[in-house]
């Protein structure tokens, strides 16, 4: 299991770039690789933070990364900050936002591309449950561009729970769910809202979806009968962007 | 290179399953793992087509496939047949038609998922160049979930003639091109419409962009300044269809 106090290392250049821009999380050292090219701007930011940069030979890099595409840089940083529910409802204000909720999305590559979009989507956070979740791996943070560093990303023990006191706190819970009647086109999905998504071939759990104040179904057409859940993310998010947008 | 008449191997339950089912293309032969249990449907597929089925060991079918991910079920077919442009527009009728042009997809998960939206989001085709694409491999058939079987695939020489033979035929051409003045929301994308995704990383080349009538923006906030090309894709195809349903 993580524990929160250990360093883990942050890799390739746009995730570390990111990291170090950010600064959500202390970096501790940069390794860069030896003579390896576009790596200015990566130098200049650990700097800028007064980061102690170390430059490696590619055979370094390539243990350090156990093999990752480190595109020649590597960052040994805190481990990421993860919030609770209480103190991340605590900090908001104001009566428009979106929080992402996943229900045992366990491929970190899904993972990554849904804190991407949530990102692009100016989602306020990411939730999710301490089991039946993809690690902030590596692969996570690639596909995620960056995007990990400046998301809100909390971590609870019980979904149902968590939905609960979302509610209390006036948000409307929408799950994605194949068979529901409405779609996302016909809900109003502006104000408070949280979001769920269902975890890859499972969807969302009975007593999550009974959790939920509506359930809303993204089209289908011909033999597809569900689509990649970093897909189905995008396209509900992006309709809560274009209600409030439009 | 992929030669027209050499047998392909079709990897994986559902898009075996589907091959079968949709009888595009001749299948030759099912393998399927001695013993291997919840094969039954496509034991009954095969059978119904008359296809010849053998059962093989594990080891076998882990050669015969390559290492991929086949789950006791491999299927010999023909090489998917590729329409020409010419001959898909021949069997054009109606004003509503939705066509996706792929500008230098050359990830075939990106591939296989595009192909999967598409068809999700009942387009009627998916065109790309000979060159500087994704091959159809096992691995882009697997992330089409099936989907490749259904939709009408395209394969043209050149991408700029192939817009201008589609705006002959009264599409308008689209393409999603970040810094776009115009976001999908605010486009009419109903009728005929070409939607042009360009490549991971590069985007749409200039040519190609040029010969689109419009261009169109996802809107992006935060750091985020691409979203990947198969979610880009998705979130075009279903305003698309929003748009027509609504």
């Amino acid at each position: 299991m993580r524990r929160e106090r250990e360093p883990e290392y942050v890799i390739g250049r746009i995730p570390v770039l990111e990291c170090l821009r950010v600064g959500k999380r202390r970096a501790t050292k940069l390794y860069l690789l030896d003579n390896g090219r576009g790596l200015d701007e990566l130098y200049e930011a650990a700097t800028q933070r007064s980061v102690p940069i170390e430059h490696r030979s590619r055979r370094d890099l390539d243990q350090l990364s156990d093999k990752a595409a480190h595109q020649g840089a590597i960052l040994e940083a805190d481990s990421m900050p993860l919030l609770s529910l209480g103190a991340w409802l605590a900090d908001r204000t104001g009566g428009n936002s979106v929080l992402v909720v996943l229900d045992g999305i366990e491929d970190p590559r899904n993972f990554g591309a849904i804190v991407r979009s949530a990102c692009a989507c100016a989602a306020d956070g990411v939730l999710f449950a301490k089991d039946r979740s993809a690690p902030i791996s590596p692969t996570a943070m690639k596909a995620a561009a960056g995007a990990m560093e400046h998301v809100d990303l909390i971590q609870v023990t019980n979904l149902v729970r968590a939905l609960g006191e979302l509610k209390d706190a006036g948000y409307w819970a929408a799950c994605l769910e194949a068979s529901a009647e409405q779609s996302i086109w016909e809900a109003d999905l502006t104000g408070k809202m949280a979001l769920v998504i269902g975890g890859e071939g499972k969807g969302v759990r009975r007593l999550v979806r009974e959790s939920c104040d509506l359930q809303l179904k993204i089209p289908l057409s011909g033999p597809i009968t569900s689509l990649n859940a970093s897909v189905s993310a995008a396209v509900a998010l992006y309709e809560c962007l274009r209600q409030r947008a439009t």
